[in-house]
C-alpha cells in the first residue's frame, strides 16, 4: 500500500502539519490559561523570573506581530510591544487588567486562525516581512512557514514556564 | 521577482525548514549546556520542579526515540527510558553521571543528524512507526515530519525550563 501522497499534494500536506502543531501548542496554552486564575498569572512562574501576566501578554503581543509579519493586515493591540516586548517584566511598567490580555489573546488567535484558513501552500513558501528579497534568494527558509514554525516552538518554550504556575 | 519555489522543490523546501528549526533549538540546547556546570544541572528548575540532570536524559531519551519512530534503527540507550520517560525526576532512581548524559545527548544527535542528512522529502511524508496503517489514511499529518515538529516543540518546552537554571 502506498504510505506517500503524490508530489503535488506533498507541499499542502506538509504546510497542514505544520498548522497541525501551531493549533496543539495554542490549545495547550488555552487549556492551561483555564485552570489558572487571575491570581496565579500574577504569580512569578520560579523566584525572580516572568510573571504569569507578563508571559500572557508577551505571547500575545509576539503572536499580534505574525500579522503584519505574515503580510496580512496590522496588529489589532500595536501597544502591547512597548510593555510586552520592548520591556521586561520588571519594568514597572503598568500591565492591562489579566481579563483583557485573555480577551486579547483569544482575539488574536480567532484573528490568525481566520487567515491561516485561506492561504494556501503558495503563500506560506513566500517570504515574510522581516527578510528582503534579496537575503531571501540565499535563505529561502526565511519563508512564512518557517515564521510559524518558529513562533510555535517560542509559544512551547513560554508554556514549559507558565506550566510552573500549576500547584 | 518570483518569490515562491517551483512545484517540485516546494515540499523539499517545507522539509528544509522544519529541520532549520529542529537544528536551532537543538543548537539552543547545546549552548544552554556549555554554560551550566555540573552543579547548575544537579539543582531543581524551579523549587520542587524538575532538576536539570532529569531534564537533560529526558530530552535525550526522547530523541533516542525518534531513531526507532521514524524506522532509522533501534535506541542508542534504551535504559533511559525507564529513568526519564516511565518515571519522573523524583522517582528515587539512580542517573547516570552528568558527564554521561552530556555524552550520551551528543551522540543520540549526531547519530539523527547523520540519518537526517539523507531523508528525502517523501521519507518524511511516510508514516511513523507509532500509528498504524489504517489510522494513517485518515491522519495522514501523522508523519514523520510531523513527529519531528512535535519533538522540536517539547524541545522548545523544556529549553525554557532549563533556562532557569541559568544565575
Amino acid at each position: 500500500m502506498k504510505q506517500t501522497p503524490n508530489n503535488t499534494d506533498e507541499a499542502a500536506l506538509l504546510v497542514i502539519t505544520v498548522l497541525h502543531n501551531w493549533n496543539l501548542q495554542n490549545q495547550r496554552l488555552e487549556s492551561l490559561l483555564e485552570q489558572l486564575s487571575d491570581e496565579d498569572l500574577a504569580r512569578e512562574t520560579a523566584p525572580g523570573r516572568n510573571t504569569g501576566n507578563w508571559l500572557l501578554g508577551h505571547l500575545t503581543a509576539v503572536s499580534d506581530g505574525l500579522l503584519p509579519l505574515l503580510g496580512l493586515r496590522d496588529k489589532l493591540y500595536p501597544w502591547l510591544q512597548h510593555i510586552f516586548i520592548d520591556n521586561s517584566d520588571k519594568s514597572g511598567l503598568k500591565f492591562p487588567p489579566t481579563s483583557d490580555l485573555r480577551e486579547f489573546r483569544k482575539k488574536v488567535n480567532e484573528t490568525l486562525t481566520d487567515y491561516f484558513n485561506v492561504m494556501q501552500p503558495q503563500d506560506w513558501l513566500s517570504r515574510h516581512q522581516a527578510v528582503c528579497e534579496e537575503d531571501f534568494l540565499h535563505e529561502p527558509h526565511r519563508n512564512k512557514i518557517g515564521m510559524l514554525i518558529n513562533r510555535t516552538a517560542h509559544l512551547a518554550y513560554h508554556l514549559g514556564q507558565l506550566i510552573y504556575l500549576k500547584k
